[in-house]
């Protein structure tokens, strides 16, 4: 009997390991039997947006942490499929900094000519998976939602790609409880006009602050305070945006920080991360990491090193995104494809574990930390038949893209990039980011 | 060995049910192994207030859904335990119509005197319950997120006490996705400062949409308009207050009824109800009924037809509640200790769940309604020792109360009504219901 492959989550990472077995089957390979289970309607991840928040039309919590105007925040050129490139896709080369609309319908290309949708179980959440010693096998418990009826099935192998950007770290604050307006999540944000004309505050100072700080700029918010922990941004922000030290308290009206300034603001928005959370794996199979980009415990930074049938994909923190997530699906079905063999011995794999550890750590910047995910991503490829390209290149976008966001935060993303899998360059969008407001794919794409 | 019991929930039906076998203990019986799981990290399920809104800080559904300045909607001499006066615990008799804080003390009072808050596992959801055929009893997998430990425990009997109005039903309506507003469900309404100034829709006419509108109102919303999809609340609203028919679509900033008509609006609550949902429970375990006063396949409303070991607390709709959780509480504890014996063939319990639907649709009105849960909640307490009371009179509170309503739906909670356990005459409350914006506990108790 073919083999029967469990992967939980059709976002970018569990899509590229459908894409990965499809494509070794249109080269001829017989594959094992590959189950998807999503527990949203569509496929598409975080990237399949909802104006939903908090508990979903099933009461299960709403994956997606998007919100409407929402770009991306790095050049696409950075994260370009190298088997399915934005020209193949789109008929044409696009402006870099594509917004949410139009990335969804360029990670749906790829699977729609893939075939691949009726490989997916959609409304149906995994609610366990159990390992079982004696047959050396997994027991899936899902759920239907459509039907209501939760069932059990066995594979041999279980490949966890459920995302970590999805369910919020929320710390709390003395006063939140008495704060007279909103306080949500960086999750659960939605709609910039929600804020337009408002005083707000947002705590963190990662991308999201950033992300989010900027769009409520852009669609009109009258002030916005940023309030750090560690370190602030740092960009040149325009007048009406500051950075604060890190907040110490509020009171029905007004925040408190520990510089001991004050800033009577309407609503407050936690930009404070998020958690790998797997509510349906037990002790012995669940990851336990922070966001770093080597992940505890998995070997190759994919293989579970406790038992290695284990895998995940997408763990780590990221600068390379979909192609990384590519390189990674493939290498973990050249595993299960019996391509590639893992050491016997597990203390081989954590001392793989452990190097990439201390690897992470020497680095010294930004600039270190996107070489070693690139040099991640062309260790991984160079071991399948993903096809290879420009990984440095893709680098150098990077660091140009740091440069852009230095010189200007709200003029970043006018700039445009070559790509590396088809070489040609992309064109300057019809409009700067600040004033394109209405940001639909029919606006983008019209050139 | 002494049999395990598991209680799902500390809220007032877990908690009553810890009382009812405390109680049993204390006159000298000896009684199961009583474990109570609780997700959150307090007790009184949903009176256990929190500013958070969506995942709590473990990640898991946050569970109340009651919001800053809520107050009971109904008498609090319809719901007072026969075993605990509100005299008893505040040292005099107070006004009827209790905010939040005041009940959840009254209800953390009786069991903090009864010592069992160490028979609870707090922050420890409940993931999984399976019947295990072979050894006719429970294994329970819980995850104590305070250590990240997820473990299975074996029970003979469990009890589900968990709610059911914490999992949102929330519809979506054509425009939802574009509207520049917020769009939230009731669950995740909590400062009604939030609106003030605001023009804001509410989908449902029940409860929700009449107290959240109520609330509103009384802090300051520039309008409330309540969409209904089958009749209107009828209430003599104030002059900003108006009921519409159906809502059909909405654009960026506005709403489109049934009748034509529009309104420009800043915020849509959907108080559209809440569903039963039980992820941790199989197919054979989990209830599937609608929100009505006699729940399916639960005999005598508490015993799960299918399975006799597996008990429901709660699970109906509610005019009694903390009274009506004590009946049933008594009566569940009752048959695990075999003082009450279950008929053994399981078609006279079915026939049993058909006899109450047939009598609960016989009756016409709120007035049947009312009788036929408090002859509920009379059947119970006969066949235990939980102290009998005037459960007539208590009705009686109701009738007066929906009388109150209808001759003022901002006057009502200024109404006081007579102890059905003590016999005394609650006072008037100091201040009217709708100038009393300070609602502590401390402001309330004032007299
Ligand atoms: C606000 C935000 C903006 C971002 N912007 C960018 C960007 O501009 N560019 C970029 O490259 N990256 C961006 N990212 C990074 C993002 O992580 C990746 O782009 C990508 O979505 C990760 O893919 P994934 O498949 O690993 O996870 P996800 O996209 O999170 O997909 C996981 C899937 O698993 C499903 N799932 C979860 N639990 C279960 C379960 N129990 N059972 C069944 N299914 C389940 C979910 O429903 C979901 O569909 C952003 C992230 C965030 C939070
Ligand atoms: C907005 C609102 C206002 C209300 N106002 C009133 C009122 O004024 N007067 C009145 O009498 N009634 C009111 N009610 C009715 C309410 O149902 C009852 O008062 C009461 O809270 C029900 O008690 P319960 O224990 O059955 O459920 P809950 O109070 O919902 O408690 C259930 C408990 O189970 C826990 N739980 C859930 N899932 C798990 C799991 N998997 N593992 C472990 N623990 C879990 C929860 O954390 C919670 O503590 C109101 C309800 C709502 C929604
Ligand atoms: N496409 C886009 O435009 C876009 C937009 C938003 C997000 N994203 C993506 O989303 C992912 C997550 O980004 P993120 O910014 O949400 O998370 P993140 O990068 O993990 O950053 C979390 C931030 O929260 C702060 N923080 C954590 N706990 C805190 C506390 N208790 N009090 C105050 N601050 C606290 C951290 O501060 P310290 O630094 O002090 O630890 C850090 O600044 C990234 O992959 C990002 O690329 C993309
Ligand atoms: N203490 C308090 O003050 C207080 C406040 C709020 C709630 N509560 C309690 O909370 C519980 C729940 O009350 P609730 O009002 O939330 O729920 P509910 O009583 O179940 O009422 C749900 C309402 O939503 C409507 N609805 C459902 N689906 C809809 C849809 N798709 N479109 C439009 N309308 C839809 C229903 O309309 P139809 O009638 O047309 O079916 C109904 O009016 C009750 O026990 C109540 O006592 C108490």
């Amino acid at each position: 009997m073919a083999k029967r492959v469990a992967v939980i989550g059709a976002g970018p990472s569990g899509l590229a390991q459908l894409r990965a077995f499809q494509s070794a089957k249109m080269k001829g390979a017989e594959i094992p039997e590959v189950v998807c289970f999503e527990k949203q309607s569509n496929w598409g991840g975080l990237w399949n947006y909802t104006w939903r928040t908090g508990l979903d039309e099933n009461g299960e919590p709403v994956h997606s942490s998007m919100y409407r105007y929402l770009w991306s925040n790095g050049p696409k050129e950075g994260l370009e499929f190298a088997d399915y490139s934005f020209e193949e896709h789109f008929g044409k080369q696009i402006a870099s900094y594509p917004p949410r609309a139009v990335l969804f319908d360029y990670i749906q290309g790829r699977v729609v000519k893939a075939g691949v949708r009726d490989w997916i179980r959609f409304s149906t959440p995994v609610r366990f998976v159990k390992y079982n010693a004696d047959k050396g096998n997994f027991t899936v418990t899902a759920h239907d939602m459509k039907t209501d009826r939760m069932y059990e099935e066995e594979f041999d192998n279980v490949i966890v790609a459920s995302g970590h950007f999805s369910t919020p770290n929320v710390p709390e604050y003395p006063g939140f409880d008495k704060f007279g307006g909103r306080v949500l999540h960086a999750h659960d944000f939605r709609d910039a006009m929600e804020f337009h004309g408002k005083d707000i505050l947002l705590l963190g100072s990662s991308y999201s602050a950033e992300d989010i700080g900027s769009q409520c700029w852009k669609y009109g918010a009258k002030s916005i305070t940023v309030a750090y922990r560690n370190a602030p941004l740092g960009y040149d922000w325009p007048e009406n945006f500051v950075e604060v030290p890190a907040l110490e308290r509020v009171d029905e009206t007004t925040a408190y920080f520990k510089d001991g300034t004050s800033k009577r603001v309407d609503a407050i928005i936690l930009c404070t991360g998020y958690k790998h959370h797997f509510p349906f794996l037990p002790d012995d199979l669940r990851l336990k990491t922070a966001n770093r980009l080597a992940a505890a415990d998995l070997y190759k930074g994919v293989v579970w090193v406790n038992n290695p049938k284990l895998f995940y994909i997408g763990m780590q923190d990221q600068w390379f995104t979909f192609n990384m997530f590519d390189a990674q699906a493939w290498w973990v079905r050249d595993v299960i494809m019996g391509r590639i063999a893992l050491p016997t011995d597990k203390a081989v794999m954590q001392a793989d574990v452990v190097d990439r550890v201390e690897r992470e750590d020497a680095g010294q910047d930004a600039h270190d930390a996107i070489h070693y995910q690139g040099d991640y991503v062309k260790e991984l490829i160079a071991e399948t038949d993903y096809p290879s390209f420009d990984v440095d290149g893709a680098c150098e976008a990077f660091f140009e893209w740091k440069e852009h966001k230095a010189a200007g935060i709200m003029t970043f993303r006018n700039h445009a990039y070559k790509s590396v899998i088809t070489g040609s360059m992309a064109p300057v969008h019809h409009t700067p980011w600040k004033d394109a407001l209405e940001d639909s794919l029919e606006a983008y794409l019209r050139n």
